[in-house]
């Protein structure tokens, strides 16, 4: 591992200055600089340069850097706003999972794949990633429209789901299905996710001055939200969905409370961390499993699949709030990000994914991650709220 | 190494939220937060509850957090008013390295302890880890005394002074002394603290606006400072000098140019990040070594000679600022903090010191980082520039 060779100064001038580089070509490409940060990843990493490899402290700050980008994104939003919108979110979160796991498991099984690869491609297909949608809205301060909200209300529903699916086709690889084991994470998953969606601001603006008044620390605010964030995020592992569902929740919660100090210091954290966030994803990328054709022609249909089948899904379940939101939502929820990996993991350690399809499905999740920028780019065309030189 | 048993989110809240809570504890007591937050490691370390054990990624945020202290008191301090009083510095500095060395030499020969042993010791003794001292400095707004001003100065002289102390002495070890090599080592070092400290500020001053005229991305300010702050902390390390002096220098290089915006950034980064150095610390401490009275005692006689010889050795280099800076410059050079470690550590490796030896001088490090706080809270007295409560 090469990183290792590196004290800690140079591993972050690499990755920070590499990611600051790339994103600032990127911008003056007229391309979004996230895709340009993602890319550093890859310049810099095993696939290239090979400066930089994966690892303990590298993961770690990626994935610090990814909790405080959701939790920022959350400051940035109303959960009212969000619960308004729940109806259209569900429709799209479900839809959205539906068509793609279906596709992929009939395009693994017209491939010739057995049937518990199928079902497990079809599951990695299934959970959108929304860190770099989020991410990409909140940085062209995209947030504040109606399809920014349905995008991130669905993608906390669609972690939910993703869960469910996760643990039903983990235990039918396991050979036995405990409809009872399932309802109950899936119930404790969404009984976290509603109960602080609808009554998290309520609580916190209730509890948290209490604490304030007592505490004597400067910047005793700032301090705790820090601390419902890390709660929350623990939280939100234990009853089965992503520390970063929590991480968002937290900042939900405290959108009200949060004062403009608050927000300064947590966006000093996140334009340290996010580039780690960001180059973790390339770092991933592999290109040397694509030494067969068969191999790349699956890799390039699956994706193309994932691309599809969120935008017509998802887009479908947006279908009454006209063809531009049905493009934007559609895209919005194409990244899969980390999660889809994750499943993949899972089957190969079962033993039921073969490594060829492994490096498929990271492709595939990386992929999605660096064309959702690009193509919401020209979803969410017209003038930027947000002036990009300050 | 129950640290790997949890995920990270449920670290961060068990680290930083028993870091803020013994931080407030201590604040009630009158006693400072900067030592609540120390102890905070130790009740959560393998020495009691146990919940947490170092591990790689702890160890990376701690350095992190220690690296952006170190940066922000830069940034607070202007290069030229550390010139001036470069002269007291200089030997406030020498003689808090000849005065603990020479008395750690002598309480282990005293012990009967053999040459090399006693040799690696008196070094453990001699550089000073500045980042408690500025911490609880800044914490009271007191960075613009004159007497803080002469303990940055001399701190970064005394980490040049304890390198050369250290290579002499790992030379000596090894049984051949290469005095090429060690003014070798010596010059690269007191070269890039020269040049940095003397035109440092300036050289930043005339290039980093062209660089920021030149970049699109929002807060480019701030990315471009924290690329010098790891470009400079990197640089520290290849000449020998700790990433922590490299931090510092970055920082006061940087103190003209930083506008509020990147200081309110940083502050974001140091209130996530600074609470992990000073957990990592307590972590650190080992009671279970002191069995036998004997090493109890040898321990005691350290640390106290570890507070004395740096009192008197750095009070006589500041003789003539009166009694009272006198107290102030000696406590302010007491913590020894990982340097000392080290040096422990590299004589362990060596086989020229004993287990017990060892947890003598650990314990010696992290007990005068705890004192300090305190010792210069009675020192420092009278009206803070700063309110505790803001």
């Amino acid at each position: 591992m090469p990183a290792h060779e590196f004290p800690l100064p140079v591993v972050l001038l690499i990755v920070f200055g590499s990611a600051k580089l790339m994103g600032e070509i990127f911008v003056k490409l007229r391309l979004p600089a996230l895709v340009g940060e993602i890319l550093a990843g890859a310049v810099i990493g095993p696939s290239a340069l090979g400066w930089i490899a994966p690892n303990d402290t590298l993961k770690a700050l990626s994935d610090l850097g990814v909790m405080f980008l959701l939790f920022d994104v959350g400051l940035q939003v109303k959960a009212h706003e969000l619960l308004r919108v729940g109806g259209t979110a569900m429709l799209v979160a479900m839809l959205g999972v539906i068509v793609p796991f279906f596709a992929g498991w009939g395009i693994l099984l017209a491939w010739g794949a057995p049937q518990t690869e199928a079902v497990f491609v079809g599951a990695s297909l299934v959970a959108t990633s929304v860190g770099i949608t989020a991410s990409s809205l909140s940085a062209r301060g995209l947030l504040q429209e109606v399809a920014s909200k349905i995008i991130l209300a669905a993608a906390v529903i669609d972690d939910v789901l993703g869960l469910i699916v996760l643990a039903a086709v983990s235990s039918l690889a396991q050979g036995r299905v405990n409809f009872l084991e399932i309802a109950f994470t899936a119930g404790m998953a969404a009984a976290f996710t509603v109960i602080l969606a609808k009554w998290g601001t309520a609580a916190v603006n209730r509890i948290l001055p209490h604490f304030h008044s007592r505490a004597d620390a400067e910047d005793a605010q700032f301090h705790l939200s820090l601390i419902v964030l890390f709660a929350l995020s623990a939280l939100a592992i234990y009853t089965g969905v992503a520390a970063i569902v929590g991480a968002f929740l937290a900042g939900l919660a405290l959108s009200d409370t949060a004062d403009n100090r608050v927000r300064d210091l947590t966006r000093g954290v996140n334009e340290l961390l996010v580039p780690f966030f960001l180059v973790g994803i390339g770092l991933h990328l592999d290109l040397s499993a694509f030494r067969t054709p068969a191999t790349l022609a699956l890799a390039l249909v699956i994706l193309a699949a994932a691309i599809l089948t969120k935008l017509i899904g998802c887009g479908l379940g947006a279908a009454s709030l006209g063809w531009q939101n049905v493009l934007k939502i559609g895209l919005g929820m194409v990244p899969r990000g980390e999660v889809g990996m994750v499943v993949a993991q899972i089957g190969l350690s079962m033993k039921v994914i073969s490594t060829e399809v492994y490096a498929v499905v990271v492709f595939m999740a990386i992929a999605t991650t660096i064309v959702t920028p690009l193509l919401l780019k020209i979803a969410f065309r017209g003038p930027s709220l947000k002036p990009v030189r300050t």
